[in-house]
């Protein structure tokens, strides 16, 4: 699948995802592949001529709108696809008939993808006739921009599934990772919102502010984490004793912080929402992701060319996707 | 004293932190600005002489180490200091003493700063005739590579003191942040110590493992946390609705996470630890935390670059010290 000039992929649904799904996918078929789309969406056309440019803005040469085909329905989406990528509304029954009916019409041996934040390929598939053949493939948004893809399985996918999909995301330099259990919410946002809960914490006991915490991480635990995650940054921390000596050394503190920790709530009525809302949008208004990308893109770029100067000399010999 | 060409500055303490520190300043003194050394190790210019230069591998000129100054005693040490900034071990009572010596002999105006990560000043300070002088400033380790400080006063550090330190700080392009309260473990390591128990907990539960866990984040909200601190994030990801649009789409999902989170602590029983410390260890052996300074350099540079380029064309008014 790494190189086929003749790879067919379908994309079921056009929201931010789905169009940010498509200026990647644009940007790496080799001709004469082709990108199906499909959505209910009555003037699909000139929407994805307004909205799709906008996605594809860091590449020299202009959007090869001329491999896109438009699908007049499901079943035209998806007759001849190899690969069927939904990233449709967050919906259980929307999902479960849709992947009832993609089954009908897909090849057998199509790649089903969906990119849910949050809802199980173990309840998207309950329709369908061979549960097998759903994988749940979850972007970190935007995904045109950040390498991740989390591949969480229902405990009835097919185990070949998972591999052609790793081969697939790999050959493109991303970086898909296997979950062993589907759990809620998968594991970067689990990550990302415990240290959320800590901030707010933090911002509603008045140490520091919106701002200042946000300066806080971008100038320590998120370059430091771009770079090395939490476990080798710690290992790294412990020096000879590694994540154990890290442990030994300094245990005490990290427990007395997880003692210490918030427990904020949606809705808990401790007022946190509204002064933290404020808070935000007094610092940030409306954000412009447009430079956050760029900015994002050339941070990538510098960890990919180091890492890969360093596994041709030899020094490191693991990669990202090692 | 931003641009002081006879600024003296005194380190106390020549652990890891210490050097670092010392390849700083080094890094920043106008000549002939002064920086003195002091530790209580026998070897300690032959020491000094033997260790500083790893810490300063990214300058092309080599390690000016005609402005340290070696003291013979406390007393001289910080006798004419403008900046007295300790890094000594771990130890209230060790503290105590010192900055009670300290206070005898320096300068009345002299900035006291202590590089703790977890012994407030309001402790330390507690044998000082006057306890308004006292200010932790913790640094994000190493700190000759990381742009954070966190300034933590005790209720009595007199409110100039932070004045001038972030003065000081921010004329060297680096980002210190005045913490309100003083609480357990300060900010940075709190919110990264709330995300390495989930870590933890995701790992040790089999979901992924050590070093899958590190590439989801170093492919997610690493980079992105780099360039946009959490609340930034989640402004822009409720678009037009800020912060309060994030969680009205999604705030289920981010409880939903909450509610099932871990709550492993150090040494349970549960067997975590042998687990992920086996696991770390095979992954990483010992890190090469060289290679990871240059690497993270260049991502810091990179975004500056971004930062101050944007801030010339006037696109974004703000700045890392707005």
């Amino acid at each position: 699948m790494e190189h086929d000039p003749n790879l067919r992929i379908t994309l079921l649904g056009t929201g931010t995802i789905g169009l940010s799904f498509a200026a990647f996918h644009l940007s790496h078929l080799l001709s004469p592949s082709q990108l199906t789309i499909y959505d209910t969406r009555p003037d699909l056309e000139t929407y994805i001529q307004t909205h799709l440019p906008s996605f594809y803005t860091h590449h020299q040469t202009p959007i090869p709108l001329h491999k896109i085909r438009i699908a007049a329905s499901l079943q035209e989406a998806v007759a001849n696809a190899h690969i069927i990528q939904e990233s449709g509304p967050e919906n259980l029954d929307v999902k479960k008939k849709l992947w009832k009916e993609v089954e009908q019409y897909a090849p057998p041996d199509a790649l089903l993808w969906s990119s849910t934040s949050g809802i199980p390929a173990s309840e998207q598939n309950a329709s369908m006739t061979d549960r097998s053949r759903l994988l749940v493939v979850h972007p970190y948004n935007p995904p045109h921009i950040m390498p991740l893809l989390e591949l969480v399985p229902s405990p009835s996918t097919h185990p070949d599934l998972i591999v052609r999909t790793q081969d697939f995301w790999r050959a493109r330099g991303r970086v898909p990772i296997h979950l062993k259990k589907e759990v809620t919410g998968f594991v970067a946002n689990r990550l990302a919102f415990a240290l959320l809960r800590e901030a707010i914490h933090l911002v509603n006991e008045g140490v520091v502010g919106v701002e200042e915490l946000d300066k806080i991480v971008e100038s320590s635990m998120g370059p430091r984490w771009a770079v090395a995650g939490p476990f080798k940054s710690y290992t790294a921390g412990g020096g000879k004793g590694g994540l154990e000596g890290f442990f030994g050394n300094i245990g005490g503190t990290v427990q007395g912080c997880w003692d210490d920790a918030g427990r904020v709530s949606v809705g808990d009525g401790s007022g946190w929402e509204e002064k933290i809302f404020r808070e935000a949008r007094e610092a940030y208004g409306v954000v412009d992701t447009g430079e956050r990308d760029v900015v994002t893109r050339r941070v990538l770029n510098v960890i990919e060319e180091e890492r890969e100067k360093r596994a041709k000399v030899g020094e490191i010999p693991g990669s990202l996707d090692a």
